[in-house]
């Protein structure tokens, strides 16, 4: 079934979600849609965050995609659940496949979640990663600066080491050897928190996961595309094309040519 | 006249100027809409915030308000001028009044802007600035960390100081004497700013200069409200009424109950 397959995130960040479809089905078409204009998603309320993603997945819709990834951490913490159950295509996110791999990383049973205000808050890591092992201590810490010090560039950087070290002193504390990134955001600074954390710590990147989860998921349901032929990816967004493919071009492995602006809040 | 008077912000920011308002303007009824669903405005385009500008006036002339104060930096440099014209009552901004006091306290010359990246790249104090004095020179430059800094309590933090040192080196190498805080938040941060500039710079709070403008226009117009009752303000915002109270609560010098959250997009 050569029809696209809808990825969404409240900007960029689920690019780094992209790239890993990309790399692991390399023979799909993607849509993916950005909600440069209303981003962050991170500190705002389940119903808004419900609110634009539903108008996200009509939007998808009209572009007849077979299945949605919803490439977003805080829209899967939000949201996912409603409009999973308003929907007749499969759709996945990335926080069931992120607590999966974490429980099946940690040896010791103490696991940490970093991600935004809003993500930790809904506390759906701890739930589905309780859900796995009720034995398992989840410790989750919100780290809002994160993203803004990695759109400002700051990847290798005194400041960001100074602010990583206090967001993650916690997970020392409980002594974490498995640290979900729950943020799409954070892989980019990965190099910093693996600093912090030290070597023993496994990093989970949920994008990583959520790639071979909808790999599994498009070969039961028989939604793999069996033309060879090279995919076509197709990228919307609600403002801002210019800084879009900047940040496109940095992260994924293809040149990004044709980006749209559409008006989501019509949808 | 005791319609209130409409103050619209992306966020809580412009509770700064609606406490200048509140201080210069005692006898006056606010209507105070903040965007908080769709902030920041700092990084989005010129289309984008004229039409979530428009959609929130429309919302305030549902208030019946006398006049508009677009407390925003971001929307005063993208969307004052268009708007204007579609009304037919008294609108004004934050960067000419904000201007205009530069222009008056500059001895060298020499002034610094500091704002949103949508601000700074608009130009706008630039054009206000050389328009009331072509002989000056405006150094402008945009510090989108400064936002989230203050929005995560670092008012006074190494961090801060050490983010701020490299956002103002640049006023410090052409020796400005008079820097323009162009955006909301900074006042809130004047001290780690007035610190690195040193006390010989003058910095300018268009908050302040936007309230005795207001006033001024109110005046002119024969506008300002004559009774003598306890002003009512009323507060609207389109998502997270409790951060919204918290931190309007550490701003203006009344406590804030009545908060409602509107559909802004409706509008």
């Amino acid at each position: 079934m050569n029809n696209p397959i809808g990825v969404f995130d409240s900007g960029v960040g689920g690019l780094t979600v992209a790239r890993e479809i990309m790399r692991q089905l390399p023979n799909e078409n993607l849509v993916y849609f950005g909600d440069t204009a209303r981003v962050p998603y991170g500190s705002k309320s389940k119903s808004t965050v419900l609110k634009y993603s539903r108008q996200i997945v009509r939007f998808l819709r009209t572009k007849n995609v077979k299945a949605i990834v919803v490439a977003c951490n805080t829209a899967s913490a939000l949201a996912l659940d409603e409009i999973a159950a308003e929907l007749d295509i499969p759709i996945i996110g990335v926080v069931k496949p992120g607590a999966k791999m974490a429980v099946e990383t940690t040896n010791t049973g103490n696991v940490g979640v970093i991600g935004t205000v809003s993500t930790v808050k809904s506390g759906i890591y701890n739930d589905y990663i309780r859900e796995l092992n009720a034995d398992i201590t989840v410790v989750s810490k919100a780290c809002p600066l994160f993203c803004p010090l990695v759109e400002e560039g700051l990847l290798e950087d005194r400041v960001t080491d100074d602010i990583a070290a206090r967001y993650l002193q916690v997970m020392k504390e409980y002594k974490v050897d498995t640290l979900v990134l729950g943020c799409t955001h954070y892989p980019l600074i990965r190099n910093t928190i693996k600093r912090f954390m030290g070597d023993d710590v496994v990093l989970v990147n949920p994008a990583f996961e959520t790639a071979k989860s909808l790999k599994e998921l498009l070969t039961q349901r028989n939604l793999l595309n069996q033309e060879k032929q090279r995919p076509q990816h197709e990228y919307y967004v609600s403002d801002g094309v210019e800084s879009f493919i900047a940040f496109a071009d940095s992260v994924l492995p293809c040149h990004v040519t044709d980006t749209k602006v559409i008006d989501i809040e019509s949808y």
